[in-house]
């Protein structure tokens, strides 16, 4: 069956699931679900002494789903770790519920191989992992959500998370736990958060037992059930990067520039606006474009949104930015902020970009900067497989953010290497064009035609505004058409839309 | 049928509910239960212009549950607001689930007689509207819960709240609602967070609309239908009242100075110690004592619960309490300290003291300092019926508190007026004797038979131990034997211990 935007979506992997009728199609009512838990007494402890003791005692058994954050990046330990002992254990058959898998889970292909794992849940796939998926390591497929989808996705049942494995910087014997004050810090926690709202049983693992009471705490006492030591959680290097450092290559430059002046010239740039911007070398080079313009314009942002970076935090230090909503930190910028500063909130991901709930805080974004893979001439994003097929990127908030913000901008440069970025069809959506207003490219800017309104207050900005078309050509004009890629038909993964849908999938590469 | 403390529950008004057992007898598994929502895409407001209007879009119809916090106290404008306007749409046969009820919701008495309200839940009764309930007003018993209990409730469904309409003395347009940056502030909201969280639909009510976004917010634009503005939420002399005394009465100086004393003298004194003293003179004064032994100890608490006053958070900002949590403040010293202290935090009544989630706040206190209108040789406490039987108290986070803490102190005079206050049998059992450590008077210091472990540790301490039969002798010397209150069979409200079982029952009085 296709669907509205034309993808091929076979019958048997849809399972009674959705089909993708487009970003605001789901009207109905969302009964939302809740765990199942034992309370705990006075005088009863959580502190256990191993982890085989906790996954014995949370009384994970063959079929379970079992759920991991991300906030470690390739620096995290802990799901390696617990995977190392349930595969000791003996336990088979359960399904890995992680906000998102990077290079660093490699192991996980033996666990699939022997059985242990059957099925995986991500927003994103790199790696190694990613190229045995791609290549038909698994034979269920792997369901790729966004971090609002996933958000959802908790919240109305359709994960039912039985044991939530959450590594937690710091945390008391108690459980309240949080992303700084130990000795590998992450800052932000809001991707555990919902796992810890929603998992029957909870499991606090850190490397730095503090006094209790651990507060603030990103996940509190009320929702955990044991705390685990361990001698290390992760890679500090890997979990947070030093700096972030500014672009100084022209090509990204200029797109930056671009992508700022269109800003600018947009209805949304005003005093009291909000923005997203991402890590990318464009969108960082945005954020210190815009930043000029708001100091001499005199304007302040009412909020920013994300992935945070110290080029944010800055801003919202010398007072440019007034809140910032916190559900990741990028760099160790980030988590120095979220420590210290009081208007820098933490954040769950249902709070950031759940489509299902009574509004998330992307429903007020005016401006996001997001980049690409791939971008075709529909607008349809690919922010998950390589130009061979691959999967190695990951659906993250992009497809959240886009449709949710008034002005949602893909910068990228025409081409990549002997790749092209504007095509004809992309590979994989991950966003579908509806939801994006702008492609900013170093050769020009392309609107969403169905911004009719944005075309007409644009026609004498001065922008180099072009056809999308005309940003294909000039890519293939570079490169040649890029040779199609060929699959098998059988499905890897299901990309599942925000709300629930299926919007995509991904295929075997042969 | 008589439960295990030998009150008398009619089977009648069972009705399914379980029978009190002890305070934790309940054991099994809980099942959460998760609200139904309609979700609020981009660009949807929530703004309405009327109370009106906010109520017809809500759905609310007969034989509904609605829901009110008690954090404005005598000083609320909302829950009549709200009812005169139900009163003249028509609306019949609801259920109010609040938080507390004061005199000032005398109101309430017409629209039981005209059937518009036909159930209560509540933790407090007080004024007319409580003697009006206990000359047998209402058809259907109340059903009076602890703080702790009602979360438990609305967690497990046993109150299904249909519409929430929660004052709020600041919000932004989207819902992201503060106790604090009002006209009438009252501090923390943390009764009304769990109506938030588990009711269909969410109203907030406010007399200052300010900027998006207002954050950190109490309750935040995810749990939030809609956002309705009025003139005033509320009196602010009658929310919080400006300063906390200290008592200068000698007796009640002497019985604080009695309870500081146990406390010293007892195993649970020493540094990171946690405690709860509530607003009554003696209690207060107690907090007086103790930090002086504090500071001659060099001790510091690790946290300090409860409904706050100035006297907590000026020790809290001395260095002598770390940490605050905050269900409820009493004074506007409470309110300007969680608005600017970063160490005093706003927790939902859920975390304060909700036996069933996995460890609530009061299980980690050590000690706690309540009062009580009577109290029997069996240590059980009502908190509830004054002397002539009519209900004038509240429930409140006695039984919790009492229960969880290590060391759960009774400060009470021998006798109030002509009233003994240590009793053969108290009219209505609140808290069970099992719960209480000790009783503290001017007359000297009971301390439960049960606790052979302190009677041993307390014996050579020199504090002025008695029995509880002495004190009762003492109280009825001064004051002859009480007269027994003279009842009716019918039952006006149920007491639900915290564990959702029937501890005992009020009857109509006579």
């Amino acid at each position: 069956m296709k669907n509205v935007i034309g993808r091929e979506i076979p019958d048997e992997v849809l399972q009674g699931r959705r089909i993708f009728k487009g970003q605001f199609a789901h009207t109905e009512e969302i009964v939302k679900v809740a765990p199942k838990i034992k309370h705990v007494n006075p005088g009863e402890t959580k502190l256990l002494t191993s982890l085989e003791e906790a996954i014995q005692k949370t009384g994970l058994k063959d079929g379970m789903t079992i759920s991991f954050h991300h906030h470690f990046r390739e620096g995290d330990f802990i799901l390696n770790m617990v995977m190392n002992i349930i595969a000791k254990m003996g336990i088979k058959n359960l399904t890995i519920a992680a906000s998102s898998l990077g290079s660093v889970h490699k192991p996980l292909i033996e666990h699939i191989k022997s059985g242990i794992v059957t099925n995986i849940t991500t927003s994103g796939l790199r790696g190694e992992l990613a190229e045995a998926i791609s290549n038909g390591l698994m034979d269920n497929p792997v369901v790729v959500r966004s971090h609002g989808g996933r958000a959802r996705a908790i919240e109305a049942g359709d994960i039912k998370i039985d044991v939530a494995f959450l590594g937690a910087p710091a945390s008391d014997e108690y459980g309240n736990a949080s992303g700084t004050r130990g000795k590998a810090n992450c800052g932000s926690l809001g991707y555990a958060k919902i796992d810890a709202e929603y998992a029957d049983k909870v499991v606090i693992i850190t490397d730095t037992l503090v006094d209790f009471p651990n507060a603030p705490a990103s996940i509190d006492q009320t929702f955990v059930d044991y705390v685990v030591t361990v001698d290390a959680i992760g890679d500090p290097a890997g979990i947070a990067s030093g700096a972030t450092r500014f672009t100084k290559n022209p090509k990204e430059l200029l797109i930056a520039q671009n992508a700022a002046n269109l800003i600018i010239n947009s209805p949304y740039f005003k005093d009291g606006f909000s923005f997203q911007t991402g890590t990318g070398g464009s969108t960082l080079a945005v954020t210190r474009f815009l930043r000029n313009a708001m100091i001499e314009n005199n304007y302040k942002a009412s909020f920013a949104l994300g992935g945070i970076t110290k080029p944010m935090t800055e801003m919202h230090e010398e007072g440019l930015i007034k809140h910032i909503f916190d559900v990741q930190d990028f760099d160790l910028g980030g988590v120095a902020s979220i420590a210290k500063n009081p208007m820098h909130h933490e954040v769950s991901s249902s709070f950031y970009a759940n489509p299902h709930n009574r509004g998330a805080i992307v429903n007020k974004l005016d401006v996001v900067v997001l980049s690409a893979l791939e971008i075709d001439v529909d607008f349809n994003v690919n922010v998950i497989t390589g130009s061979d097929g691959v999967a190695r990127g990951a659906s993250g908030g992009h497809c959240d953010t886009a449709a949710s913000a008034k002005l949602a901008i893909i910068v990228t440069p025409l081409v990549r290497g002997r790749i092209p970025t504007i095509v004809d069809s992309v590979n994989t959506v991950i966003t579908p064009g509806e939801s994006i207003d702008a492609i900013v490219t170093e050769a020009g800017i392309a609107i969403n035609p169905k911004r009719t309104d944005l075309i007409e207050i644009l026609k004498d900005s001065g922008l180099p505004i072009v056809t999308v078309e005309e940003l294909r050509d000039k890519a293939e004009k570079i490169v040649g058409e890029a040779d199609p890629i060929e699959y098998d038909d059988k499905v890897v993964a299901l990309v599942e839309y925000r709300d629930g849908s299926i919007i995509d999938v991904i295929r075997k590469v042969k």
